[in-house]
C-alpha cells in the first residue's frame, strides 16, 4: 500500500531527522524550511521540495509543523502565506514543536475562527534529540480529540520508539504540559551537568574518571551521560543542542509557572545561568559550553586532587542534592497541573529528563511514600540537607559558582524551617505547597 | 591631654583612612601593613611606620586590627610575629575586620588559652566606606563586655560619626552579627543596583533618568545612590569597593546561615552572581562592574526605548520587588540570630545597607505589622508578585538576566502557596519560618 503524501515545515536538526525519516520509511515528504540550503540539503535526502509553505501544503492530508517557536508556529500556521488556507477538508495537523499549553489551545481557537474546525489537529511534541529524531525513535507526547489522535497516531509512530509515542489524556494542550514537565528536569539537568564537572574542576579531578563515577552511581542523570563528551572535547559549534533551545524551553516553564503563581526555583535558577551565558555570547554554541560559566579553562587543565575519593564524593552528593529537588519541583508542578503523574514517570525514565533520583524517589513523591510513609531507612531532610551543605561550604572556600546547589539546599532549608527536617527527604516536596 | 598611642594593622582602603583619621585627631599611630608601599603611604600621611607587627604592638595600650579576612586576622592576632604576645598587661585590642560571629568568638578562646584573658578584646566590625572612614564618621558596630566596650569607647567614637557607634547588647560576635545582617542588605542591593540598570539598559532607557527616577522613588538604595556614578562610567580600575569584598561579606552571611540551616535564597543567589563574575575575571575589579554580567555594552550605547515611562516603572517594580524580600530576608535572619532589631533598624536606616523599603516595611515587619495587623491599603503578596512577574516576564523577553528579581519572586509564590497571597506583603516574610 503506498504511502499517503506529508506536508512538512522546518527542516533544522530536529525536523530534518524526523521528515528525512518518513522519506525512508516511504512516504512523499514535501518539505519546506525558511533556508533554502536546508530545502536542498533535504532533496538530497529524498525528500520533495516546496518551494512556499503554500506548495508544501496544497492537497496533503498530514501536515507536521517543527518549527523553534510558537511564534514561528503562529507565522506558518496563520501569516500571510499560512498553511491553514491550504490545507485540504479534514487534514491532520501535528504541532510537533515545543509550546506552551496555552499556545496549543490557541491554535484550537483560530482555527475556528477561521473556520477551519474540520482540521484534526493535535498538539505533539517530541523529546530525543536529532538522532533519535532520524532514527524514528523519538518519544512523543500526544494529546488532541479522539478523532484527530486516532488519524495522527501511524505517522507519530513511525516517528517515534514502539513504546515512546505517548497519547496524554487531556486534549489539546496536555501534550504540550507533559513535555514542559519533562523539561523541568532537562533544564536543571543540563545546567546541573555543567555544575557537577565545574565543581569537578575546582576540586582538581579528572573529568572522565569522574563522570565514570556518575553514571555508574545514583547521581546519574541522561543529560550528563548525553553531554558530556561534547563537553569535555569542547565540541560546541555547531551546537548540536544550542543554548538557545535549552533557554526557550526554560521560558515556557518559567512564564507558565508564573501564570499559575507556581514557584519554579531550581529552573529559575538554572534559567537565570542560561541568560547569563547568553549576555557573555554563548546562545548559539552547545548547551554543554556551560561548563565554561563554572570553570575558566578546559577541564583537562585541572590541577590533580589529593584526594580524588572524597572530592568524587562531594560531586555525587551535589548531583544527589540537586535531582532530589529537580525530582520534587517537577513532581510538584506536574500534580499542580493536573498531569497523569504514573504516564510522565514511565515517560520521564525513558527520556532525556531521566535521573536515577527521579526514577526511585521521584516515584516515591508521586505514590505519596513522603514523610511517615516514606520507605524505612530513607534519609530525612536534614540528612540531605547536611550533605550537600558540605559541598556547597566546599565549593565556595574554592570560588567555584554552584547556582543550581545553592537553590536546591535553601529549598531543603525551607522545608526543614516548615516542619519537614526529620521527615524523608522526599517530603522536600512539601515546600511547593 | 596628650592622645595614648594606638597601634595599628591593615592599612588598606578602609584601614588607610581610619588609622590617618586618627593621626589627625593627634593620636600617634604606629601603622603596619604587608605591603611596604602602603606602610610608605601612611608614613607620608603623618602616621609612625612600623616595620614589623611587633614593632606597631609593643607598648601600645590600644590596638586595631582591620585586615580584610578572617585568616589575616589569625595570623597577624596569634600567628609566629602575632601580636597578642607583644600588647601589653590589659590592653584594648579591637577587631574592625569583618569576619563572622564565631570567628570572633574563637578569638576570646586562643586569647584564654594563651593566657592573654587580660587583653580586653572589642568586636567591632565597621561600616561605611573608604570616604567615611577617613573622615571619622563610620558605623561601628561594637560587642564586648562592658569593661572592654568602656575602655575602648573614645577611640571608637573618634572613628565613627557621633551617631553611630553602636554599643551592640550580646557580648563578643554580637558586633559581627549586627554587621552580617546589616550585609544581607549590602550583598543583596549591590547586586540589585547592576540588576535594575542592567534591566534598564535592555529596556532602552537612559542610564543617568533611571537612576533619578529610582533616587526619587521608594525603589531607592543606599547602594544603588553610591554605586551608580562609578557604574555609568565604568570606573572600576582599581576597585573602590573590589568585587571580592562583598564576595567575602555574602561569604559570611551565607556559611553562617549554613550553619544554622536558615534559608537566604536572595543572599545566595547575590553570591553566586558575584561568583560567576569573579570565574570571568571580574574579582579585583569594582563592584559596580557587576552590570557587565546583565548587559555586555556601556550604558550609554542603549537603543532609546519607545515609551521611556512605562518602562522605568518596571524597573522601579523589579527593585521594589526586591527589596522588600531583601528586608524579610535581613529581618528574619536578624530574629534568628537574636539580633537586638530596633537597633538593627536604626541602624541600617543610617548606613549603607539601607532602602526605602527597609525603613518602612522592614519596620512593619519588625514589628509584627503583617497578615491583619498591616496598615490599612496595604498592597497584598498576591499584588506584590502580580507586579513583579510583569517585569520578570518583560525581561525574559528581552533575553535580561534577573537573578534576585526571579529569586524574589519565587520566594513571593511560595508565600502564596503557604496561604499568604491575601496577607499584607511584609507577610512574606513567613516564607522565612
Amino acid at each position: 500500500m503506498s504511502k499517503p503524501a506529508v506536508g512538512f515545515v522546518g527542516l533544522g536538526a530536529m525536523g530534518f531527522g524526523m521528515a528525512t525519516h518518513l522519506v525512508k520509511q516511504g512516504y512523499p515528504v514535501h518539505g519546506y524550511d525558511v533556508f533554502p540550503a536546508s530545502i536542498e540539503r533535504f532533496k538530497a535526502a529524498g525528500g520533495i521540495p516546496a518551494s512556499t509553505l503554500r506548495e508544501s501544503a496544497e492537497g496533503k492530508k498530514y501536515y507536521i509543523v517543527m518549527v523553534a517557536s510558537a511564534p514561528q508556529a503562529q507565522s506558518v500556521l496563520f501569516g500571510d502565506d499560512g498553511i491553514v488556507q491550504y490545507l485540504p477538508q479534514n487534514a491532520v495537523l501535528m504541532l510537533c514543536s515545543t509550546v506552551s499549553a496555552s499556545d496549543a489551545q490557541s491554535v484550537v481557537t483560530e482555527l475556528q475562527n477561521r473556520g477551519r474546525g474540520d482540521i484534526l489537529f493535535v498538539d505533539s511534541p517530541v523529546s530525543g534529540g536529532a538522532k533519535r529524531a532520524a532514527d524514528g525513535t523519538l518519544s512523543i507526547m500526544a494529546g488532541a480529540t479522539d478523532e484527530a489522535l486516532n488519524a495522527a497516531r501511524d505517522i507519530l509512530q513511525e516517528m517515534s520508539d514502539e513504546k515512546k509515542l505517548y497519547l496524554v489524556p487531556g486534549g489539546i494542550g496536555a501534550g504540550s504540559n507533559m513535555k514542559m514537565v519533562h523539561q523541568v528536569l532537562a533544564a536543571i539537568h543540563i545546567c546541573g551537568a555543567s555544575e557537577a564537572m565545574g565543581l569537578a574542576a575546582h576540586l582538581g579531578l579528572d573529568a572522565r574518571a569522574t563522570a565514570e563515577a556518575i553514571f555508574a552511581s545514583d547521581a546519574w542523570t541522561w543529560m550528563h551521560e548525553n553531554r558530556f563528551p561534547r563537553m569535555v572535547e569542547e565540541d560546541w559549534t555547531p551546537g548540536a543542542s544550542a543554548l538557545t533551545i535549552i533557554l526557550k524551553d526554560a521560558g515556557i516553564i518559567t512564564s507558565s509557572a508564573r501564570q499559575h503563581r507556581f514557584p519554579t526555583p531550581l529552573c529559575s535558577t538554572a534559567e537565570q545561568a542560561y541568560l547569563t551565558a547568553l549576555v557573555h555570547g554563548w546562545g548559539p554554541k552547545d548547551d554543554s559550553a556551560m561548563i565554561r560559566q563554572y570553570y575558566a579553562k578546559p577541564l583537562s587543565e585541572v590541577s590533580p586532587s589529593a584526594d580524588p575519593k572524597a572530592a568524587t564524593e562531594l560531586v555525587l552528593e551535589l548531583m544527589r542534592g540537586v535531582n532530589l529537588v529537580a525530582a520534587a519541583e517537577a513532581v510538584a508542578f506536574a500534580r499542580y497541573l493536573k498531569v497523569d503523574l504514573a504516564q510522565f514517570h514511565g515517560l520521564v525514565t525513558q527520556a532525556a529528563g531521566a535521573s536515577k533520583i527521579f526514577i526511585q524517589q521521584g516515584l516515591e513523591m508521586i505514590e505519596g511514600l513522603i514523610g511517615d510513609k516514606a520507605p524505612e531507612g530513607s534519609p530525612t531532610v536534614e540528612q540531605a540537607a547536611a550533605k550537600l551543605e558540605a559541598v556547597v561550604q566546599k565549593a565556595r572556600d574554592l570560588h567555584c559558582p554552584l547556582h543550581l546547589g545553592n537553590a536546591a539546599l535553601n529549598v531543603l532549608f525551607q522545608a526543614q524551617r516548615h516542619g519537614s527536617g526529620r521527615h524523608s527527604s522526599t517530603s522536600v516536596i512539601r515546600v511547593y505547597g
